[in-house]
């Protein structure tokens, strides 16, 4: 029996679920194990049945999910899919196996699971920047996808279906853990712990359904904030005692509450530096107060002066995360992770991976990708961000052969709870996250969590079959596959970043953070372009890198082209490994990049009318709006530097 | 009996009524006519005796106020204050001249009034951006001051107190109409005219005490907005019909009914452009609907394309109002009111003379000044504007002796109705206008409106005198004289404009509006800048001027130096009329500018203690962030065009 007030994605995107796999699974007997942990797939393969109208055949091929203790290689969360015959046998070491491993066939059917399936990582996590009360930024951060799945009106909503159907549709890739709020926490926010728990218990409990602990951000400040003390000082033992029977409040009512998030002494946040105490004294704080149920604490390493003066050339950014907290590697508690940036900036379209990633050694890590696409095209812009990631993960691969890569670092046995989390790009949009080739990014990330070594083309490939139907998936893997670099051509060259407009981010403004106090320079000047953070005359940000990747980007000649410009200052006339100038790199680029979007549009174009409305227009429209910024960026980009440079295009192109 | 409601500036700044020639005029036996004319004076000379508890003396030196219709030298506002023997005599053609005269003398005593004292202008009107509901740029449009003194919480305050002390202070000046509300209407204030029209009469009657008359900004789409119809086509009889009514219904019942101020085709407001009909067409609408009620229509002429695309260099802003409305001179209504901004562009801190004002023969003209500091440091830069709106009045003196000024222009008989506007710089501030020294602003405006050949630092001092004790008020001429000249050094050079931050455009950002959709561009590049709007290689702008002051633009021999840049694009190495490149012009006037904001604040701390709490806080505390943003802007200024020539400072200092 299905209780009557549950659906299934009813107007909304089923994304990954709407895909051949779902009819083939239904087209089996099921057995399912007499086990409490599959009550939520019991439940679903009704609402399943219902949806396609596929009755449970008597006999015939079945599917049977087998718990097995013994299985000990597939760990709780692993699962393995093998053939009986014409039966199929899903085997799991534990109750959540069962799940994923369920979902997983939904998604992508029996032939890609072979050999068992466990999880990289036991941490696989989605960061919401959700807010109970609309901000300057919107209801959601830097979303895109429309208002929070979690909150309105300044509560947590009444009906949760919408994350419910979420919860499933993460379930797919693996996801095990969801904070539902911004890390900043505003002042509505910070009630979450108090006011607000008992709608923070019916979140929990739905994401429970689907094997996620819940997370919440929360203020360093929450002691004073709500009223209670006159301090948060981490070292003072009333503070102390009151995160701790906060904590325990949280725990008692929210039995799957996974633990906290902080932004802490960053962009304005308040944290332990405000008492002259340390990132591990206050990190540690909210650890020790979290250990007695198993929680974790994730510490931002988003650590940096972003009241600099652009003046002074001496300060860098760059290497504020790793100045921070290198010198504390050691001294975090067991259960604190320290959530780092993939990059030392903060997600440009291109950075060298975050030197503190490698730097540190015995501290549990969680390395951040950002899913919701801030500076990436913001869900209007058709932009994969699997190969990016991708390439994260391999860091220094290419490079170095002595050094590990950061995808084996974030799994090594003395700090396990390591992994990867990330900023969702989800909201109450139909199609779940704005531009409908964007759910490839939730996706891809989900997947990467689960698998690191994955081919992110492959990825998309798997995403695009159990989304579209095959002709239009092939083209849609064809436009995307190569989106990440045709966004790179059209925006910041080389490995510059942050030519975008102030505060919202989106469409081109070279010098729009040349003179802010952000710390986010590109130093352009008629002669040349680009930061120099070599040890030789430079800020030493080099340096923070291993040894063998240290030297690569120290040394002018052997630094890869499309970080040049994050290591060097060169002038416009430096000629890069590709052959080019860096002045004709720039306007080539620009220009390509827009020729690619075009092409992007016209591949499109046909198959367009092979796909549904409104998921055909949700596309047109957005590309339409892709083209015309393409074309703003490619302008602007290379009307700047031949202002300043006064360098014509090798090619005879007129620039405007 | 002065009804106990009723009190005289509480809480709140008594501006240029605090001086000594308040006590001066207290001290005289007084007499009125008995003339409903003097309602106003006599209750405030009751409030006035009360707040400085100085009683009437029974005998000695006499105040007479008499109304002589036979002098019809002086018209119905004009006055004229003789003595005779120890007594004076204030004499006035009619009701509203008593009223002037008697605010003047309190303002600046008899001996600054001697002959008659006439206004050169009909028009003398004050604008205010003020909003019901706060939109994004708050509830006062480009205020800088707090929140509108005419509406809260969405609708006309109850309590008018503060919009009676605000008249009582303008009527000092002379002003005779005020439009209430934001010429952007948004849909709260569209119902002005409907919902709203008690709390409107409520306004107006308070205004009227004073003299002044009322008007309301409107949207020329209100037909349609308000659901009544649905075109708001000009020609359309049911439009006729509709505004004649809607304008009988205002006009019954707001006596003092000034009539309408429209910004329409402009920045995305609706307007005539719609339908295919002219502005005339549109003007004239709404002049024939206030014709039976002695109405006017000021009618807007700023209007441009404000989605012009940065690569056209083709279309030219600066040209917009002059192509739109010199055509249709001579065909608008008797009371139609052509409303020009000064300049070409939008209150730069130096433009030229909008040719307009010149253009234009047959139609009554309101040049538009903008008191509040939107461009000129927004109330936190002490920037005295007086001398600007001088030189505006003037032109084209010193180009040229053929062509009459300005001044006299809009005091022209065939065009009565001409005048000036000004964008007030007025909110609930205590203070008015947030600044203390920006009380000159609203001074000066409201005394240029009256006689626009005053010398505007004599209108400083004037102001000065009724505001401050002698020590002080010395020290605050000397600081504000030369701060408009200050502030223009500092900022964006040689008449070029618009190097500010987007959207509240407040600090520094060269290129903000470089790349915008909004004409205002300033073609930087490493050679050289500004803007080519000559006949002969560029927009040909400059022959929208009388030929006399044509040559002088068009000619870069004898363009002004400080017009230099908004007329011609030169390399950096051009020498001014100064004898400096421009390139050293910038980096020079960058340094002086800021230097003479230090020297301001050290002369303002050497009279500081003199001067009462909490004005001497809001003064100090607005002077350390002028000082903070001149040092920004010299710098952001400076180093831009180094990094852009590549030309070093001639003294040698260092760039940043």
């Amino acid at each position: 029996m299905i209780p009557t007030d549950e659906t299934w994605f009813e107007g909304t995107d089923e994304c990954w679920l709407a895909g051949p796999a779902v009819a083939s699974v239904l087209g089996r007997r099921i057995e399912l194990p007499d086990d409490d942990a599959v009550r939520t797939v019991a439940r679903d393969l009704a609402l399943l049945r219902r949806r396609h109208g596929i009755v449970e055949p008597a006999a015939g091929p079945t599917l049977r999910l087998v718990r097995d203790p013994s299985r000990t290689d597939l760990t709780a969360e692993g699962f393995e899919v093998t053939a009986d015959g014409d039966d199929l046998v899903l085997t799991a070491g534990g109750g959540p196996g069962l799940g994923y491993g369920f979902w997983r066939l939904l998604t992508c059917g029996p032939e890609a699971l072979t050999g068992p399936q466990v999880p990289a990582y036991r941490v696989r996590m989605l960061n919401h920047w959700d807010n109970l009360v609309a901000q300057e930024l919107g209801q959601v951060e830097r979303g895109y996808a429309g208002g929070s799945i979690f909150f309105a009106d300044g509560r947590v909503r009444a009906d949760l279906t919408r994350v419910r159907d979420y919860a499933r549709l993460v379930a797919c890739l693996g996801i095990n853990a969801v904070a539902v709020n911004n890390v900043n926490v505003h002042e509505a926010e910070t009630r979450l712990l108090t006011d607000h728990l008992d709608g923070v218990a019916r979140v929990a409990g739905v994401l429970a359904e689907y094997g996620l602990s819940t997370y919440l951000a929360v203020s360093f400040a929450s002691p004073v904030t709500l009223g209670d003390l006159d301090t948060a000082d981490p070292l003072d033992p009333r503070v102390v005692a009151w995160w701790s029977e906060t904590t325990r409040r949280v725990a008692a009512r929210v039995p799957t509450f996974g633990g906290y998030v902080v932004k802490a002494d960053s962009e304005g946040r308040p944290g332990p530096f405000t008492y002259g105490r340390s990132h591990s004294d206050g990190a540690n704080l909210l650890a020790d107060a979290l250990a007695p149920y198993g929680g974790t604490v994730f510490w931002r390493a988003f650590v940096y002066d972003h009241r600099q003066d652009w003046r002074d050339r001496g300060t860098d950014r760059a290497r504020a995360a790793y100045d921070h907290f290198l010198p504390l590697d050691g001294t975090f508690r067991d259960n604190v992770v320290l959530q780092v940036k993939h990059g030392p900036m903060d997600f440009q379209v291109r950075e060298p991976v975050s030197p503190l990633l490698l730097g540190l050694r015995e501290t549990s890590l969680a390395c951040e990708l950002q899913i919701t696409q801030e500076y990436t095209g913001q869900q209007r812009h058709a932009v994969y961000l699997g190969p990016c990631w991708s390439q994260v993960l391999a860091f220094p691969t290419g490079l170095t052969d002595t050094v590990p890569p950061l995808r084996d670092v974030l799994r090594q046995p003395h700090r396990p709870r390591s992994g990867l989390t990330a900023v969702a790009n989800v909201g109450t949009d139909r199609t779940w996250t704005g531009h409908p080739f964007a759910q490839a990014n939730l996706y891809a990330y989900g997947r990467l969590a689960w698998d690191p070594a994955l081919d992110p083309t492959d990825v998309l490939r798997e995403w695009a079959a159990a989304t579209y139907e095959p002709t239009v998936a092939e083209a849609v893997v064809e436009i995307l596959a190569g989106s990440w670099l045709t966004y790179e051509r059209y925006t910041a060259p080389l490995g510059v970043g942050w030519m975008v407009q102030p505060h919202h981010h989106y469409g081109p403004s070279v010098d729009g953070y040349e003179y802010s106090p952000w710390g986010t320079y590109h130093f352009a000047d008629r002669d040349g372009v680009g930061v120099d953070r070599t040890v030789a005359t430079g800020t030493g940000c080099t340096a923070q890198y291993p040894p063998e990747v240290a030297r690569v980007y120290e040394s002018l000649a052997d630094c890869p082209d499309e970080l040049l410009l994050f290591f060097h200052h060169v002038p416009y006339t430096h000629v890069l490994h590709s052959g080019a100038t860096v002045i004709q790199h720039v306007y080539d680029t620009h220009v390509a990049g827009y020729d690619e979007v075009v092409a992007m549009v016209r591949r499109w174009e046909e198959v367009a009318p092979l796909v549904p409305e409104p998921t055909r227009s949700e596309v047109t429209v957005r590309f339409a709006e892709q083209v015309r910024s393409a074309a703003e960026w490619r302008d602007q980009v290379s009307t700047y530097f031949w202002r300043k440079s006064g360098v014509p295009d090798a090619h005879g192109r007129v620039i405007p």
